[in-house]
């Protein structure tokens, strides 16, 4: 796979620019038989729209998505689906004045180095629409783990205090999975908290993962941080508490799954910065344009998003864990 | 690739378990025309082993490495390379008694759970032995990178503070890549920090990943945490701070590449816990056996390992994102 | 990869059903700075359309592509391209007599064995109209490949003979790859000739692949199969013969690598046929319609665009095959 | 996955060199619960040992192999198996006369092209004991199929005619797969036919495959191709014929697979060639050393390999075909 396409046998091959004519996703291994509708997914996508909270962007997008193959008679035929938004309010003038210098926080020094130009108009496939993609791939895989029982939301969960005039903040976000069942994940390199690290981080703006306690196992004592177990009255194993987020040894252990992300405040601030232009001369810019001063209420979903593909893609590899499931799966035939 | 093959290019699997009979690695698309010995690898190997520190298990394992294929006078032939260490200090008596219930933190119970039984030795598969192949691949990762001037370093940077008997603590390894060229990482999901969230978070017991700042900037404006572009003299553009950890968009920067694994205790602590058994009846534990108190200062070597085979992999694939440097690559022929 | 992407790292995912409302693909890890217009691809497209030649389908779809993302003042980004064409001339009710039971020689029974059920439109997925996709994909390698002096050319070399009224014939496409440097293809399981045969197999109605002398060799001498080396005036070595069809081992040789693809009749015919229901009740069909004679003729830019494909992804594989080019490359920097 | 590892979700990564320490294969992705030992590999591995027929040639290996890993009281794991054969019948001084020159039909020339340099004895990782690890993968998956009642059996359908002195001859090699369900294969690039093909061309000296009727079919017409469907006596629908090789629209039918790999002679002959040095100096070269006269009667269990390998990756990939299948899998959890 090359960098745009997400997962192994559930995949999201997401396109499209900022200020492209459109964006969308190819979403492939999808089962036949699953109700799908531009409403079921368009739901998914009005949580990350821009225009509605405050802290984000004034920018309006009806980001209304069109279904343009793999659905028959309301339900996925199992061949690949195209999902479609087309870029309705695009302003290219206001990232002219910027097509020549680096602003600071963003990806235009980076994707210069490595390709040699770049589409600067709104950040290019590193603006944040470029997640709109993401989460159609993830409306469909969380449709899909409804159906079994597994639920995965995600929240703000830092304080979005107050802030300066110009200026921006991060935050964090609290993503959890309840209902999936124990032994997902794939020793040694396709653990669960492996992939869903990677599929988090993949979101722009995230510095840093969490699973469970995350970052206080360093000063913690073997004694304080072992989830005992216990059995229930049906005779079901679980976890008293759940210092391990739900993952052991890389797969579910049947527990609450719980993954933060961190994200860093939106890099395009009106106050102003010191830059350099492409040619390597120093110079100041102060961002204009249109931009959310915290980024986190809007990347909730998407976070959600990238755990749903996540957790589908190994409940997939799952299936031929043992020769017993995976002979009486086929003796049904 | 099954969970057991890391990489897309440049790819190590690994095999093994704690007490079978060998464990070992088995690296493909290493490039020809590298001098490789068992001497250059046992370099690496010493780092992670146990029985020098007085943190690490007193368990004594020569971890006399032996290439088998892949190498001809001297020299890497293109072809896969076969490494293996063998196993010759295993006590299988100590782990006897806990074939038939859960250590608590282990992956013993979702072992069980995804495959219905397991090898209950050493934790076999999910021992910290398994960490051999990795150290294995990041060896031979490493001196390619070195050859290009490129170099990892990882050390312990949290306090190694007292452990009351029969305990255990976690630790904090920060790992810095330095000399990476700019531009290399794969817009959307193949982004150099997501694949070295990844990479890291397959190392048994990690629980949080950062990249630069990490969970710092949920709390910071972007005043504060845009890194300022500036140009040396010989007009080299570079960022005058490091917030971002030498990674924009997914891409490194030219600068220093940060990255920190926080690891949690050892699970294996004598202190008596609760848990059940595999038949669900709740008992308790006291883990016996040769177990480090902080498994930190051996898992450094692991932690650059896996760096190093996920920036192998990804300048590799960064060869051809621009035509011209790729038709130049193909004129030379 | 799930079954609707091509390739390693340069990928090529298709969406699209025959009857639905557009197709297309999206192609991901072309190099920047490649000069690319819808004109360019459509020239590709035209070849395959319907609607021209006396043995080709009367039905007439303009097939005009339009391009979506990864193009950016006329050259590509670096981005993934996605590349569309809408279904203009779609006759549903062609086929609602067919719905309900199983077309000789076609996959209708084979796609509800799998999936339960299946868009029964004019193929659905299986449509030879799923090949619009591919010749995007193919279009853009094949622009890339002439770059590098590289040439695909693919003609039908069987006799197109009388054809009965009611019925369908085979044919032979032999499709050429001249340019292509020596040593081009992955031992052991990547060989250049197991790809090309995958990719070709994989186009609807093909049944047989060779490489080079083909089913001949079963019957030849070694004495009569091996290529004789020689050098030239240069000192560019070369075989003297092309029994292997420019592959040995796996990897180019240099000289032309020659394939052909043996193509079956058109399954749909108008001549009554033997077949059974869904419910399993025997009946008898005339399949209705607009169908090819012989699909060969427009096979041939199919038969191009995968091998296209597929010779471009192995150039990249192979830029990191050896240390001296490796390290070369990245000096440059 | 780079060249040397087969498989998408059961795979198999192979390693070693003719004239190495030793050869053999690391299974990932075998379900845990499989019986399995070095007594049931060595079935197989003894099928494609040489020695034992007057056309193969009379190098004399035992190729014992041992199981290093993933078998626990007799059964797999579910962890990766690493299986090994020692080499012990060596003789490297056969081949030291040819170190500085190109045998004809042989991969040298493209080797030393592809890597600069090769390990010239007894043809390195193109050697024909290079399939040891592709028959030790095979075995494993044939066992694997054997428990869902899938047999693979291919034999030599060509005469293995009288050979003149020094020389070599082809041969064609049919493999039939019964007891394959219905529906196995991923529409469109994944299809079984292109897996089969890649996976057969693969092996070394293979020049041309054919499913079903093959090249046939190019002077076919639709009518005599068309297979007819029919039912039985318990509902089960059939094709009355099976031109089409037990696919269609690349999946199974539920029919015998036939799978046809034509094989070219072996290359090595020891009557003289007209050949160049590594320098690039015409030269002659008689092939001495040990030889087969025809490969194709070693090389059956090879293809049975191949096949069961790829039936049983696209078997894992059909378990999510369906949502009501893949919900009732999750469901019993």
């Amino acid at each position: 796979m090359a960098g745009s396409t997400y997962g192994k046998n559930f995949t999201v091959t997401t396109w499209g620019e900022s200020h492209g004519k459109a964006l969308g996703a190819v979403i492939d291994g999808c089962p036949a038989g699953l109700p799908l509708s531009e409403g079921s997914i368009q739901v998914f996508l009005d949580r990350r729209r821009p225009g509605f909270s405050p802290l984000s962007t004034p920018r309006k997008e009806s980001d209304l998505c069109e279904i343009l193959s793999g659905v028959f008679e309301g339900k996925t035929t199992g061949t690949p689906i195209m999902i479609m938004v087309r870029n309705t309010d695009q302003i290219s003038k206001d990232y002219s004045a910027i097509a020549s210098l680096y602003r600071p926080g963003h990806a235009d020094y980076t994707f210069d180095a490595k390709y040699g130009f770049r589409d600067h108009r709104g950040g290019g496939r590193s603006s944040g629409r470029e997640t709109i993609g993401r989460v159609m791939g993830g409306a469909i895989a969380s449709l899909i783990l409804n159906e079994l029982g597994i639920h995965i939301h995600a929240v703000v969960t830092s304080d979005l205090k107050e802030v300066p005039e110009q200026d921006s903040i991060g935050g964090v976000i609290t993503c959890t999975i309840k209902g999936l069942p124990a032994g997902v994940g794939e020793p040694v390199f396709d653990k669960l908290d492996a992939k869903l690290a990677a599929a988090c981080m993949s979101i722009g703006a995230v510095k840093a993962i969490e699973i469970g306690d995350g970052t206080k196992v360093a000063s913690m004592k073997g004694s304080e941080n072992n989830d005992a177990f216990d059995v229930d009255e049906s005779g079901h194993i679980f976890t008293k508490t759940n210092h391990c987020g739900g993952i052991l040894g890389g797969m579910s252990t049947g527990g609450d799954v719980v993954v933060k992300a961190y994200i860093k405040p939106t890099p395009s601030i009106s106050c102003r910065q010191q830059t350099v232009t492409k040619e390597g001369t120093p110079t100041t810019i102060s961002v204009g344009g249109r931009h959310d001063v915290c980024i986190a209420p809007r990347a909730a979903v998407v976070v959600e998003a990238m755990c749903a593909m996540t957790v589908l893609d190994l409940l997939y590899e799952n299936m031929h864990a043992r020769m017993d499931r995976f002979c009486s799966f086929y003796a049904k035939e």
